[in-house]
Formats: structure tokens, C-alpha cells, sequence
């Protein structure tokens, strides 16, 4: 160690970096490279490399050093290149089956406890597929938990019905679930203090109600707004999730009043409800790692904490798959849409009592008459859809899936609550409250897990009558 | 979640902490606790409690909460309480044998490749043992990464030979391998401007040369001098390992001198060697999980890079076990140890040839004549034991095996190098400089992880002939 | 101090503000407040409140809280009851005339230098004002200092030819010149991992080339653009004076191409030069407090110490007053302006040889023509304005005494350095390079300072000829 | 400044350091430094760089580089040498008087309100000597403003009755109350987990109850117990004073109970008493500069806000001045002192009613009846030590008149309070509670500063009847 090792090691990455950066190339990891495919030469020796690693060559600091290199590799080949690459890594470095099959014959073969401990000790080891251990030594790379995020993201997005493919990707999420575990993550709140570098991924990475400008970032941290993120301490310019939560009294009913910046400023202290109005993951490559649930918690014990007159917990979300649901029970001539009362208003309003007729009509939302001809049945039909549409045993709403596992109650449906194009397009105008309260999320959550059961307030489940 | 439900938890805990401290009683969190035993209803109920969290019962916030609770359940009880917790967890909720055979039975059925990944992600599914996920969720309690560290030092000083105890132990240190990457961890150096809670860490985890006071201490941290750590992120207060180094001029030969806090201090920046003269593990529970190792690469880089004038990098090193080894040649009557001229000198300056006797004397090490005529036979001695004597394939010394595990070299030992009571005692005051040098390093290590093949100076060599 | 004082009057302060804030008032300290002028009654309880202070009445803790609560009172006034406010400390807390002339008979009957001593020391109590030691106790608001730069920009704007008000300026200045010492300023660099918060206030500050965008801004902090600013511990996050920097090879020479969000990144590492583009001064209230200097010394140390391939520290800098001075002299039918071979070019790319229809004419800057007729001219004209002309003893242009003060040197003329609207109507798109030169900057100074001689580079003293 | 000056000084000033802790030397600044004396040759060259400083030469950087080498040419000379130094500015760097006298007269000719505040203005600049404005510019020096504190340390200790020290003195003393203005200060919580660096400073200063260990001063932190100190940001690893607290429940009686690193530890949310039981100065160089009663103001309202069970807020203090006084009284046969029935009781238990004598007999403290003897007399001339001893002005004792200015008042005497050596030595065992409640402080220090009424307790009042 008379030099220093890692330097080197640095040196050449930074020289790397460099070369792709003047190449007008790759700032983030996981961009595509610049070197065209990985030809079969190259494909030995990434095979010698990945051999060295992980038999350890030279110790385990070189070991880790050299997968760093691989790691580097990986990053200037293109598609058609990573895809080699990992395809390689998929078939080439799996658990090897004859070691599987001794092992699985040793088990058999075991006479007492301590020989099943003993073997299935061994089975433990052997199913440890190499291609993990190798994963696991890219967190050597300065930035490796980023890089395996990304990786996963490109896998998600390649697997297809490989199978190859599919094992190492449930490989690499296991090693994710692992590392992402929640208690190491920690709870920041944003503000207008925060770095700008972060805020900017704020921006990238928001889902929901998109930011329109810098202003209208400020205007969501500040006041009477509060947002929330994950990290992860090897991450920690990368937010994992994040919420938007306003602080109103009342349980807030609109969206774009929410969002309004000229709206006046209310008092943290004086809002009775905490609204999570905006929840976006951030990481495609952390799919299927959960931490939403953990989120809320976290967030709403520490404005409890902060603000005690704080009584309600409770979000405004949207109902993102209510028109796909209704167009197809349109398409069934579902009976129960429209009452007959209802026709007659639609037909006055629209002249039709067609409703994805009258669904198509410009601007309906802003016809006091139009709109409200279509209130009564759109309720009710979204009503329907929240509490009784089926995916499998889950509700067919993804949000209303997510909430419900959380604990959450069906609250109450706006009408008008949304009137972006997105709004209008995704769910007719309608968004839902879904309520936290401490003492139900429990038996909501078991209600829901078990049974299926829905828990909807009584004004929500008077609609279904 | 109208009322912050971890909130409460906190409460409860922050008051069992209480009270236990009013006991007079627990700070760390694996002292004993205060309750007497774990009777059998409380067993029932610990089952239950076990059950509800694997069952995810109340969604995974709750059941996350729920471990935090069964963690302090842990830690209220006594010895005895803990070894039927122990057990509970390592034989009642271990993989099942009947979901492992269903398991392997499809595996051996399966046709095709497709249906072999599926076969083999369900045997790597049905191998985490349901207490691996227990474990894992104690990371919810507030110091839960050092809960489970200091539950593997418990398990280890009560493993013995009982195979369930052992299999739970294994699985602890296969989590704590993948959260203790050291990927994860942080290098950072220790000095005088440290929290004196930190510092008062080293005191009591130093292994090697025990601090004196915490003037000793402050001597060992500036100047010329340096110390290094490894943490972990959710441990920022615990060390887990760390390294003492003296930038001094030449490779240093004496540990009371580098140790006397009344020589005059060098300049750092004209130094051309770090000598690497303590390193000490703090954390018993991580026993085998390595990152020794990359302690030194990253302290080397770091100074390296700081000071450019450096030009070595090496030990001073103890050598635990020769007496132990010396004590079994002398029993055995080994021919080697005493050539016929040095029986001679022995003799002129003990009154005796015999070496148990001669080592046997007084302050021996004081006296220059006698220091003498031991000075030869040691020194080869010492030398045999280091290069010939194995355990298995590894050298036979702990600290010989770990420094040429890493691709260092035996370069020089040292003659009345350690005069404390503890040099004296194991190793007859001599002491050993690993030399690490970058262009050696991997193959120093092959050669040796190999053919066990020890890499020695040739002044070293010379000793052997 | 059963109760905490302290706290209730912060809670007062916080319901002050927060009754402001609803008004939809001021955030900012000094913007105008809302309640109407300034009573009598109020003004003599103002006396009252002021009298008590200085008294230290209650103690010195009691005296600090009550200066506090008349910073606060301040606040709620609007302009016509601050100008009263001001007006009273001006004429009413002034040195008492009559402690003064006893003072000086005092001094002038002192007979040895004991007694002298003695009476200096007196002169020197007698003269610091009450309303100074008044100020001073401000410090005590939580942002008292901030409060006090933003109080002297507003007595700027209004002292007019007040002799009060003078007198309590020049105070202020005097109390603010000490607390802002270069020595308690740090420098810090700002780039995209900073607070948006302080980011947003450097788009407002920005006096020399206004930032377009948020993206615009994130380009000239990274990659091979820096920004520096000195911060005040009592005013974290308001910079004093900011300078940006492009780190490039050769001496710039137009600033459109330095702003181009487009080009492509050059590597700060392989960087020749640091040329200073901007300086901005922040804050109104600390005119005539200098730290311009510090700020471009102790930014190209930094520089220095992190790039050793920099070998030139230069600006580009604008000419503000040129064209006002060129305009005069075109008044004054000044015969150097235009020489003979010069008016027929003019006249062949203008139809007309007067320099200052030609300057008028639309966008003369973009056809290539009639830039040219106008170089010779106008380059000869800004190197006399910028060497020769005069403000008193000073260099007229303000941004020349500036570097010229510093000891840098005029080194270069840059013809279509400045293309946008600003550039073209102050200085007809001319644009300078100042260099500053280790071993100069002395001996440039002291010539500058002394005999006003400007030091110029030969090419630039070769226009003058 | 292609070269980086400052970068430059910078290491000059290194090698000085280098240079001089290699001579075995000093590490703070103001330690006594190697070279013996000023000889005149160099007096002279010091005339000549205080002249270049004064004068601005070569631009305000260089002036302050300049300043910075006067100010580090002060650190290497010796005792006489330095006194030289001062001198010289002392003497020859004071207001010119031609100066002033011109000034003097221009006031007096003044004939208007405008000529006036001119001639105002002009006293006030003459006024500031020359030598005020160089001691200003070593603010530039790394550790500047601890530079100029240990400066006037020094002066303080040698000004003796020269007038021009005691001129410079007082200089010196005007510029750091500026520089030390409370509201530049930062109140920081001292615990274990403060740098080990800090803590060491406060075993150094701590002047009331020293720290007999490591082991004391962690008990001392932690728990029940508090300490904090104000800093400034120019000197952050210097505390600047610094106050000891215990959060118990009744009013501490006794300090080697609240000391007793062996009694059980208190809940501080349960505690209803703050005591402050220590408060120590550290620097010396800031003599009166005031701080000690912002600092008692700002801990109260802190733990206050924090531990809403605390009603009390006094202090356990000695009583430095009690056997002084005394003595004198005993050597005046004050015939209060001990009254008749109190003289037989002496006697009973010490064989002598004399006082002295009584006083002097070896650990009557540890005797029950002797110290049951000498209670009454020694309570009673305690609390007319307190009320009725004066110094001028003010109470006697100093620590009684920092309080009482503060407007605490006295609220009890605690026999047998502090039984170590000094405690019996100053105040024969009794200790002070000085009581802080929020709705008397003002009045009691209008009371004490007005009249100089003692405010105290009905059961101090009695003692005096």
C-alpha cells in the first residue's frame, strides 16, 4: 500500500467520467453508454472479471475494486451491450444445479437435527445464486446503491417473460428489500432551504399534480404547505418518495383551490386537518419496495407533535382508473348508471342521456347545469367503483388499494374536485378523501386484507344504495 | 392516525427506559434486565406476539411497531428470560420441513428452465426462516441496528454446541453481513475535537495498548498522530473498528517509545511512514462480519492523499501467540530453539541454558547482558513461528493471519519492541512491521491464501536459515 | 425569571408578525408598515420607552428587551411615522451640548498627561451619542442586525440635505463599519446544492447581467462557473456582495458568449483563467462599508489553492459611464474623436460620419460594416475615457476606480463584448479586462492613489496615442 | 494576483508556528514567545509598519496583511519586548493633540446647527487614535479577536497606574464591547456529546467548583444536570462564560450533595428547581464586558420552554467575602456578633466563646454540637454580611452584587452548605440562594441600582432582627 490503491482506482473513474462527460455523454449512471455493444472478445473477459471477483482474487479490497470496474464497464456499453452483459450474468452465474441437487440430496439424506441444520444451512448457501454476491459488491462503486436502483429500473423495463431476466431481477429486489429496509431510511422535510440540486428532482420526479414553475414549487413548501421524503443515507441527493401535505381546516375538497399560489396564506397552527394531497415514488428501480405506508405514519406523528390542534389526517387523492371503469360498464349497458330521473336531466343539459356522449362534451364543468345533471350518477358510479371494483381480491384502484392497506376509510367523494385536463380525463372531475384514524387503521386494514371488505364512510355508502 | 400511534409506542418505551433507570438499573440496551424469568403464559403470549408481526397483522406499520415492542419485551428480561426467548425463536420458528419438502419435491419435478427459476425462488423463499423476518423488523426499534448487534455478542457467548442456537446465530450474522457492507459504512477520523462521548468509547474498546488516561488519549489523536473509524449510519455513536497510526520518520521499532506522551512531536508533514501500531475491534455481535481490511486500504488512501511525503505504510505489531507456541517447542525439547554458542551465553548470563528459565527471570529485559544472549534464539524463534507454524493452512498467529490475509509482508521483528507485563508475557517483548506495499498486495495474498505461502523480508528469511 | 421574560416577548413578536403577515403585509423587516403616522401621545411614550432604555432601566436584560420592543414599534409604523421616529432620535438623542462644553474646558485646562488621558477619555464618552448606543441595543431583535443595514439604506434614501438626519447616518455607518469587519465575514461559495431560499435572493441582487432563469442560474453555478459570497453570522442568509467567476481558457471577451446556457462545458481543471464577470453588492445599507476587495483576494486564493493551472485572475467587465461621456465630448465637438481615414468609413457605412447618428442607428452591431467603421473610433475614445478622464482625483468610470483602487490594470478593450440592450446603450457594447497581477497590485495601487496614475497594459496606451 | 498573496502570508505564518513549536514552544497565542526583546533598530521597523498599516499603503488587503505580520511579530517577542510594543502605541499612536486641538476649535467657532454637527462629526474622528484603528485591522489575523482578548489580558496585568497603558487598555476594551455586543453571541448547550477539545477548556476555566475529574465533569453534563456557555462565531472553540445547573425538586441546601457523583440520578422532567451552581468567566481579556446576567436570562428561558414542571429558578452560591468581613468585625469586638446565651454555648463545645478560635478548631463542621454552636452566630452576621456590608455603593460581596444587580433576590442561607476547604475558608460552610422570579426583577434591580436596597427573604430579613 506504499500507493495508494482506491486512488488509482478513482483516478481512472474520474478520467472515465470525464471522457463520457466531454463526449457530450452521460452525466447520471445509467444513461446509455457511448461504447457500441459488447463484443464476444470483451464478453470473455468480462467472464474472467466477474470470476476474479467472486473468488475473491488478490483479497476482498481488490476484489471490491474490481467489480467497480465491472460496475464502470457496465456503464459506456450501450443497449444492445448492457443487455449482454446482463444477460451473461442471468444465465452464466444462476446457482449452479449440481451443487443444488447435492445439497437437496444431503437434506434428504439428514438423520438428525443437527444434520438438517447442517444442510439446510448448505441449501441456504448454495441458493445464494453468485451473480448476488456480485451485485452486492458494486456497493463499492462511489455511487453503487444508486447504481443497482437504476440497474433494477433497466431490468424492470427489459425483462419481458425472460425468465433469466425476471430470476435476476428478483434477485436484485431482494438485495434492494434488504438495503431499503425502513429503519434505515430517514424522514427530511423540504422546504425552501433545501438545496435547490434536490428541489430540482422534486420537479423531475413529481407525479401527481405536476409543478409549473419554481414559484409554484415555493408556494407548495412554504406556510401553511409541508413536504415530506424518504432518503437513504447512500443516497442522499436522491429522494426515495415524498408527500405534499397541506394544512387547512376542514377536509379540502378541491384541488386547483389547493394549488392556487395567490390564495391567501392560512396558520399551521390554527389548521385542524393535515390533507396529503400529492404522494410520488421516485426511483423506478425501487418498484415493489415498499415504504408509502411507513411514510404517512412518519409524517403525520411529526406534525402531530409539532401541531396539536391537528385533528384530522386525511388525503385528497385522485381516482385515476374511474373512467377506464365506467367506460366499460357504459360498454356493458350497465342498468344502474343512470336512473330514470337522471336521463330526463341529462337529456334537458346535454340532449342526449348518452353519458359518454355528454362525457365528451367541451367544458361541461364549467355549465352549472351540464355539471350537475351529471353529478347525481357520477357519484354514485364512482362510489361503486371504489368500494366493489375487483382486481383479483384487491380493490381495482390503485390508490384506493394503497390507502385501504394503509388502514385508511373511504371518507367522501368531490364533485368538481379536480378540473385539470388530467382530472377530467382520469376520473370526471371526482376525488375521494381517504381518512386516517389511529384507532381503525387496524381492523381496517385486517378487514380489507381478509375479507376484502371496503371500510367506507356512511355518506359514501349511502351512495350505493 | 388522528393520534400519532408511534407516538404512543415512544411514550411507552421512553417510559419502560424510565423506569428500568430509576432502577438503578440498564442504559445499554442488552445489560440485563430486571424481570425475573419468562414464565410459561408469557411465553404463550410471546408466541402470539411473534405470530401477529410474521403475519403482518394490522398492516406493516403496526407490525413493525409490534417487533419494536417484543424488542423491549427482550430487554426487560433477565438471563434466563432471554435464553427461552432464544430458543422460542430458534426452534419454533426456523423454515418449515414441510413447506421445505413440498418445496424441493417441486423442484425435482420441474421440466423445464422456466419452471426451475420458479422452483428455485421458492426454495430461496421458503429458506428465510420465519425468524430471519423477525429479526430484520427489530431494525424498527429506536437503536434497532445495535439491538440485533449485541443480541449475535449474546448468542455467541451462549451458543456452546446447541445446533438451533447456531443456526439462529448464522442467520443473524448473514443480516448483519448485508447491513454491515462496507459499502455502508463511513471512514472518519478521530481526533481531540471529537465528542468526548466517542472518545470515551475508544477507552473501553481499546484491545491492544490500553489508554492511561485521557491525556494518553489526547496524545494518541494529534500531532503526529491519527486515528481512524469505521461506523455505521444507524450506529453514529458506536466505532466498530478502529486504527491508531504514528507518522514518524523510519519504521518505528518500539511501542513505549511511540507511546511516551512526553517525546517531542514530529511534523506530520515531514514524516515518510504511518505505522499502523493498534487496531481493535469494538462490537463482539460482529464477529466475522470483515471490514479490517478496508480499514487500512482507506486510512492509507486518506493519508496518502493528505500527506504526499508518505512513503511506507506498515505495523508495529504484537505477536499474541509465541510464547504459547515457544512454551510447546521448549516442551517438546525442539533442537532448533538453542544453538550450542548461545547455550553458552545463556548460561553465562542466567546460570542456566534453559529458556523457560532464562524468560522466567526477573526484568530479564532491563538487564543488557541477559536481553542479549536471549536476543538470537527469539529472534529465530520468533521468526519460525511466524513463517512455519500453521493452524490448518492459516499461520498459526491471529494478527500474522490477518495482516497477510490483507497481501502485507512480514518485514522486520523487533527486539525488546514491547516491554509492558502484556509484551513480555505473550510474546517476549517482540513485536513484528507488516509491510504493506501496493504492488505486492494481490500477490502477496494469493500466494498465501493459495499455497499459504508467507511473504517475508529477507532479513526475515535470514532468521529462518 | 419564575417566568421566561424573554419568551413572552417573543411570543408578543411572533404575534406581531403574525397580525402583520395577516394584514397580507410585510414579511421583509422594513417594508412599510401598517399602522398610520405617528402620534404625539405615541411619540412621547416613544421618548419614554427610548429614555428607559438608555437608563438601562430594570437591568441591562429588561433595557435590551425594551430596545427590542422599539424595533418592533418601528416596524408597524409607515413612512410618515418613521421619518418622525427617525427625526427624533436625530435631533433629540444627539450629543448633550452642554456635556460637551464642559468636556472640552475639561480637556483645554488639563495640565499634565495624566489629566489629558483623563479628559480625552471623557471627550470620547461625551460624543457617542445616546442614539448610537441606542442602535447598538437593536442587535437585540432577532434579526437586529439585518434590521439595522435595511434602517441606514432607508435613512439613505431620505437624508436629502438634513443635517439631522446626516449626523445619524454617519452614526450608523460608523456602528455598522465596525460590526461588519471583513474579519467576522465568512466566504462562501454558492452553487446548486445551495438553499433555494438563498439562490432566489442572488436572482434579486444581481446588478450587472440579470439571471433569465432558474436554469440559467444552475448553469453559472456549476461545471466551470463559481460563485462566491461574504455572509455576516447575523445575517446567514442574506449575502453581502456576491462575484461570479468563468474559469476558462484565455482572457474572455464577451459576456453573451460566457452566458450561453448552450456551449459545451469546459474542464475547470484544464482552466488558464479566472475571469470575474459580475459583482454585485446586496445590500443598500452597507454603501460605503468596503469589502469588494477582500471578496476578489480571498476568491482567487481559493481559486488558486484548488486550480494550480490558473495563471491569470482577470475581469469582464462593463463601462457604465462611457457612452455619457462620449457623449459629451461629441457636445463638445471634440476634434480627437473622429480622425480623417475614420469619417469616410463612417460615412460609407452610415451616410454620415456624426458618431452619434451612427451609434443611434438600429442594430449597427450586427452588420459587420458598419461595426467596423465604428471600432477605431470608439475603441481610442473608451481608452481615453477609461485612463484619462476624471471624477476629481478619481477615475470618472466607477467600475475602473474600483479595480484601479484594488491595483489591478486595464489590460484589454473588447470591441462587441456586450451585445445586449444594456451594454449597448452604457458603452456602445465595449467591454474591459482589469487583470490583477500578484506583484502589481501594490505598486499599481500606491501609483493610482498617489499621483491618480493608471496603470494600462501597452496595447491599451497604444489606442491613446 | 496571478499568485495567491494571502496563500503566501498564510505560510509564512505557518512556518513561524512550526518554528516555534518545534522550539518546544508556545501553541496559544499569547504564550511568551522566544525572541529576546525589541531592540530600537527594530522598534523602528515597527514604527515603519504601523505607519504602512495606518496609512492604507498598497491598498486595504495589503494593509491588512500587514497588520497581520505586526500582530504575529508581537507573538515571537518576550516579555520586555512586548512591553516595548505597547508602549510605543500607547505613546506615540494616541490622538494627535494639534488634531484635536484644531477639531476643539472648529467646534467652537461652529455657528450653525449644520457647522455644529460638522465639527461634531470631526471631534469624533480625531478622537479615534490611531492605535484603535491598527488593533482593529488584527481582527485579520487567523485567530484575531482571541488575539486582541489575550492582548488586553496582558495589558490588563501590566497596566499597573500608567496612564497610557490604561488609555490603551480602555481602547481596547470599547472595540471588543462592540465586537462582544451580547446579540453576536450564541448560547450552546455543553453535554458529553460536545468535542473533547471544548470540554478540557471548561476543567481549565471552571473557578468555583473545580472538576476533580473526567468522571466529574460527565457527571456534571448529563442527566440532571446542565451546563451552557456563550461563544463567539471568531472564536468557536473558546467558551466565553459559562453556568452549571442541577434540575432537583426544593431548593438545593448543600453542593457536595448536588456534587456526589454517587447519588442517584433525578428525572429532569419531574424536577421543579433550576439551581445554578456554578458560573465561571473564562476570559480575562473581557473584564467588564458584561454577559454573566443575558447568559442566567437566556438558560432560564430555555430550560423553561423545555421542562414546562420548572417553577424555580435560583442559584447555590458561596459567599467569597464572609470571613474577610468576619474577621475584621471579630478584630472590631463587634458586640452582635455573639449573644449571650449563643457565647455559653460556645463555650460548652469549643472551650472558648471566641469566635476565631472557634472557627479555627480542626473540622468543626464534622462535630454536631460544635457546629450546632456556631450556627446561630455565623447565620446571622451572614445575612448582615449580605444586606448590610457595602463596598461604596454596592454590596460587599461580589458575588452578591452580581445577582442583586441582575435583580435576583436573597432568598436563603444554607448552613454547613459547603464543607470543603474553600468553603469553610471564605464562608465557613454557608452558601447563598439567590432567587430569580421574573415579576421582581426589574423592581428589585431598580431598587438595588437606585437605593441600594438589598432585596431578601422574610427568613433572611428575621435573621437580621
Amino acid at each position: 500500500m506504499s500507493e495508494p490503491q482506491a486512488g488509482f482506482l478513482n483516478r481512472t473513474l474520474r478520467g472515465m467520467r470525464r471522457a463520457l462527460r466531454r463526449a457530450g455523454g452521460a452525466r447520471g449512471p445509467l444513461k446509455d453508454g457511448v461504447q457500441a455493444d459488447l463484443p464476444e472478445d470483451d464478453a470473455d473477459r468480462l467472464r474472467q472479471q466477474i470470476d476474479a471477483c467472486l473468488r475473491g482474487q488478490g483479497g476482498e479490497v481488490s476484489a471490491r475494486t474490481r467489480a467497480a470496474e465491472l460496475g464502470e464497464t457496465y456503464l459506456v456499453l450501450d443497449a444492445t451491450g448492457r443487455r449482454r452483459f446482463l444477460d451473461i450474468l442471468a444465465r452464466e452465474y444462476d446457482t449452479a444445479p449440481d451443487a443444488l441437487d447435492e445439497a437437496i440430496a444431503a437434506y434428504r439424506e439428514a438423520v438428525d437435527e443437527r444434520a438438517r441444520a447442517t444442510a439446510r444451512r448448505r441449501l441456504r448457501e448454495v441458493l445464494v445464486a453468485p451473480r448476488v454476491r456480485l451485485l452486492g459488491q458494486f456497493n463499492g462503486l462511489r455511487q453503487g446503491v444508486k447504481f443497482l436502483v437504476d440497474l433494477r429500473a433497466e431490468l424492470l423495463s427489459q425483462v419481458g417473460d425472460d425468465p433469466g431476466l425476471r430470476a435476476l431481477e428478483t434477485d436484485l429486489r431482494a438485495l434492494l428489500t434488504s438495503w431499503f429496509d425502513v429503519g434505515f431510511l430517514t424522514l427530511e422535510r423540504i422546504t425552501w432551504r433545501t438545496p435547490a440540486a434536490l428541489l430540482e428532482k422534486l420537479i423531475e420526479y413529481e407525479a401527481v399534480h405536476a409543478f409549473r414553475s419554481w414559484d409554484d414549487l415555493k408556494h407548495r413548501l412554504e406556510g401553511d404547505r409541508r413536504c415530506y421524503a424518504f432518503f437513504h443515507p447512500n443516497m442522499p441527493e436522491e429522494p426515495l418518495i415524498f408527500v405534499q401535505v397541506a394544512l387547512v381546516t376542514g377536509m379540502a375538497d378541491n384541488v386547483q383551490a389547493l394549488l392556487d399560489e395567490r390564495a391567501p396564506l392560512g396558520d399551521s397552527e390554527d389548521a385542524d386537518s393535515a390533507i396529503f394531497y400529492s404522494i410520488s415514488n421516485c426511483q423506478a428501480g425501487l418498484a415493489g419496495v415498499s415504504f408509502g405506508s411507513f411514510l404517512i405514519k412518519r409524517v403525520a406523528d411529526d406534525l402531530a407533535r409539532q401541531l396539536p390542534n391537528l385533528k384530522r389526517f386525511a388525503t385528497l387523492s385522485p381516482v385515476p382508473g374511474f373512467r377506464d371503469w365506467l367506460d366499460e360498464r357504459i360498454d356493458a349497458a350497465d342498468a344502474d348508471l343512470v336512473a330514470e330521473s337522471e336521463a330526463r336531466s341529462l337529456e334537458a343539459a346535454f340532449e342526449t342521456s348518452d353519458l359518454r356522449r355528454a362525457l365528451a362534451s367541451a367544458a361541461w364543468w364549467e355549465d352549472e347545469a351540464r355539471a350537475e345533471a351529471l353529478r347525481e350518477p357520477l357519484m354514485r358510479a364512482c362510489a361503486r367503483y371504489l368500494v366493489e371494483a375487483r382486481h383479483g381480491a384487491r380493490a381495482r384502484d390503485r390508490v384506493a388499494h394503497f390507502h385501504l392497506t394503509n388502514g385508511a376509510r373511504i371518507e367522501r367523494l368531490n364533485w368538481l374536485a379536480d378540473t385539470s385536463p388530467k382530472g377530467i380525463e382520469q376520473s370526471a372531475s371526482l376525488m375521494v378523501n381517504y381518512l386516517y384514524r389511529l384507532n381503525e387503521v387496524e381492523r381496517n386494514h385486517e378487514a380489507y386484507r381478509g375479507d376484502g371488505r371496503v371500510t367506507a364512510a356512511a355518506g359514501v355508502r349511502k351512495l350505493l344504495k
